[in-house]
Formats: C-alpha cells, structure tokens, sequence
C-alpha cells in the first residue's frame, strides 16, 4: 500500500483526521528528564515520554508528525531517541509524517530522500512515510523524494505563522497570489502520482490560522491532502478547519502539538490526560466535516 | 567579531573569496572508506578523509561550507563525525557557513537556531558562523536566527537548479520577479544589521547559474555578501562570478565541493590533488573581480 491508501485506512480505522505533532520542547518537558544529568538516562526518559504519547493518543489519531528540529537541538541524544521513536511506530504500524521542511537539490535532495524514505538497513535509519517539504527550489526539489513511489510529501503552501504573508500573499503578474501559484504547481505534480480517482501522494501545508485563504486553496488542489497546522495552541479559525475538507468529508489532516503533548493537567493525571486531549481534538475535528 | 568581519579578515588574509564545499556524497568517497565495515573504523577514516581535505584548502579558501544532508543521511556516525569536523574547525578558527537551507516558524526556528548557533556547552553542537535559510515563511523564520548577533545568514534568493525559475522567475503584479522581491527584503532585513557603512550579516544565494539574475540582484542587496553556488561541477557562468562582487571586488563567496573535495587525479596525488584544485580555484576566483 502507498501513503494514501495507508492513511485512507487509517482514517477509517481509528474514524480520526488528527495528527499528534510530537515536538519535544526542551523547556515543556517534564521536571525528571530536563534536570537528569546523565545522557543516557536522559535518552531514556525522553524516549519513554514520547512511547507513552504514542501509546495514549494512538487509537485518536490518523498519524503522528515528529517535528524533527526538537531532535536536533538534543544532538547525539536526540537522534538516538527519534530513531527508536521510529522503530517504535513503525512496529505499531503508526503512520509517520516527518515534519523536517528539507529543500535542496539534485543529489542533495537525493540524500534527503535517502535519509527518510531509505531502506532500514542503511545507516540513516528515520524512515518515515511521508515528509514535509518546501517548493521554494521548484520540481528539482521535490522529485527526488517523489521518485520513492509509495511515500507521501506535504509542500509549503500556506504557514500558520504571522508574517507568512511576507512573500506567499504577493501578488503575481497574473492575479494569483504566490501561495496560489504553490498550490496550482503542486496540484499538477500530484496529478501523475493519483491511482485511479483517488487522492495523490503529494499533499500540501496549509495554516489554520488564515480561513479566507483556506477554501480557495482547498479548491486549488481538489485531489491532495491538506496538512493543517494551527489547530490548538496557535488559536487557528474552526472554520478553517471545516474549510480544509473536500465536500465529502474527506481529505485534511489537523495537526495539533502542545495541546495534546503538554496538557494543562499533566501533574495530576498524566498520560491519561494526554488521551483525553488526544479524543476531545479527534471529537471536534470529526464534527467539523462539511 | 561578528561573522561579517571575521569574514573579511579572512578574506584578506588568504586572498581568497572561494568557499569550499563539504559534501561527502556516499558515492564519490574512497572505496576504503565506503567498504569499511566496523562503524567506528569508518567514522574514523571519514573524519581523516574531511580533516585531510580541511588542511589541503584552509590557505586558499575564506570559509568552509558543509552541506547537513550528506551527514545526516550517515545517521549516527554521520553526525559524529560532523561534530568532529566542526570542533576540528573551529580549533584553526575555520569560518564555517553550515549549509542546511531550514526554515520554520517561532519556537522551532528557535530550536534550529540554538542547534547552530547555541553555546558549545549545549546539547547539539553543530556550531557554526552562518548558516543558510530559505525565506518563504517570512521574516518569523529568519528572525530567531538574527537574534543571534554575531551570527551570519545566507537566505536562498536565486538557486542554481535548472528548474529555480518554476517559482523564483514568476512575475510579480508591481513587475518584479519573486527572486527581485526576496531580494529586495532580504536588503531590508540586511539594512539593521550593518555596522557602520559595511556589509550586514544577512546575506543571499544567488546561483552562477543564471548569469542575467546575478547583476540585477547584485544591485538590489549592495550591502550583502552573495554566496554563490553553481562554480565548477555545476557548469555556472564565469561572467555570473564575475558580476556577483560589487564594483570594488569585494561581496562574493564563490562555493565549489566537488571539483575541489573529489579531484580527478586524487588516485595519484591524494590531498595535494585537493590542495591545487583548490589554489587553481582561488586563483581563477581572484582574476575574475572586476
């Protein structure tokens, strides 16, 4: 199965269009971890914080997003515990969305897709099943990682953040604006990687946090699945949300992170307040289809 | 000393504008370290292979630019022996311009940026004087790596693929290109970063590539330093070199990696190979300043 019919069966399955972002902010983690001084101790705290995530939100959830910048930061040790994050999921049969916004180009970019849609056995181990990725560099960029035939990419269109404006809101010689010509050119590229009437295999990012902009990209790109972020603590716009599926209820993906990663009641409750941030998320996206 | 003045005593220092490239393609690198078996053993040889290319150039370059993907794409050992290479560098005080291309927004910007411009003593220590950016999400994702203020960015504004123009070329509604309007906000990010009346630490990618771009974007950023790819391997324009420095020779980072890291007779003459590749290049460089 490719990333598309995994991800459709998922949906089904779990009757969740909610990926966990898994964005292991230093200064958020529990008291133990941050204050442990020995490394490998460290790594093993942190990794059984994020297992117990997965664990708890797993039957909420479409698919978990690690934002692999949260990784990096912890050097040796990061990398340590997102490889056996990875090797975790992958033998739950989680859905792994890397959220790393590579762009580079020719045997760059091909290092890239080795790095995350490589074979286990090669010595970069972060297999995922689908990255995200951006368009800035143009199809040279993106071929290579859509030459992996069963994985998924989610392209840059539209940010959540405030200035994402700056340059995707500009407006082009032809009355669309920037982030609307991303959106045309992904919806081409993921023509040729549709099966049959279905959805493609390249999605887009679009923010929750900008709703006008929400329905006219949706139409833009009709067969591609819509990474929404925004939801939660960004303040993202509900009808957003409702704007970010097709007609048929079908093909949007609403991130969130620190909501269900960080609850309020953590202290007293834990994991099981994880879950339960996990299933209210999953409750109010699914009562958002059109 | 901030990266910008650093940078210009080591360019008059060694006389040299060329950047060498650190791009360890799997592919290209001496059989005995491709076939090595023991991971230790490798990451050793590796290291000796990227040290033994480091010294053969350190007199003829102004800085050293390695590209993260081909060291994460090693995984754990690849990120060893980045370590190493940077703390190897930073020992002979090496300008080092990691060449990442991140871009994200607020706290996981701040996360990236911690990871290359942090502290040594922190976690990641993928310490280095600049690094670059991609800009579509605006100034959100460059600031937090501004905030750093000795550091140094180089934000991607014309690449040197052949298709850079499928966004980068789109006319914009006031005339200009996308890649004239990043440049334009590149200049005023720069602006508030110029001491006195030199160069800012905000620089820009400008590809030798498309030589008609390079003297329109000199213009449009005359206080940045360009970092130019696309010299060598990549078949770029010696005109575009040429135009890429300001009319008093100075502004421009000329980057080659593979000509220089993977000469063609390296089986016979080992780093001495390396060592001329890199003089010739420097030289060439040199002559080409208007």
């Amino acid at each position: 199965m490719n990333f598309v019919e995994r991800l459709q069966a998922r949906i089904e399955e779990n009757q969740s269009h909610l990926v966990v972002g898994l964005d292991p902010h230093w200064s958020l983690l529990p008291k133990d971890i941050r204050e442990q001084t020995d490394p490998d101790q460290q790594a093993h705290l942190l990794e059984a914080f994020l297992t117990g995530i997965v664990e708890a939100t797993w039957s909420h959830c479409a698919a978990f997003k690690p934002q692999i910048a949260f990784f990096e930061q912890l050097g040796a040790i990061g990398f340590r515990v997102l490889d056996a994050l990875i090797q975790r999921m992958r033998r739950m049969d989680a859905i792994i969305i890397m959220d790393a916004k590579r762009n580079d180009i020719g045997s760059t970019a091909d290092a890239y897709a080795q790095t995350f849609f490589g074979k286990p056995n090669q010595p970069a181990c972060l297999q995922s099943d689908a990255l995200t990725v951006n368009g800035y560099l143009g199809w040279d960029g993106i071929r290579p990682f859509v030459q992996f035939d069963i994985h998924g990419l989610f392209v840059l269109v539209k940010t959540s953040n405030p200035s994402s404006g700056d340059f995707q809101d500009l407006e082009l010689a032809d009355g669309r604006l920037l982030c609307e010509a991303v959106a045309d050119q992904v919806n081409t590229w993921n023509e040729a990687t549709r099966i049959g009437s279905g959805y493609g295999r390249i999605g887009a990012v679009v923010g929750a946090t900008y709703p006008e902009h929400m329905t006219r990209l949706r139409k833009r790109m009709p067969h591609s699945f819509l990474l929404v972020p925004g939801y939660g603590a960004q303040g993202g716009d509900l009808a957003a949300i409702r704007a970010a599926f097709n007609a048929d209820g079908t093909g949007a993906l609403i991130n969130a992170s620190r909501s269900i990663c960080f609850p309020t009641d953590w202290e007293r409750k834990g994991f099981k307040a994880v879950a339960e941030s996990a299933r209210l998320a999953q409750q109010e996206i699914q009562s958002l289809r059109r």
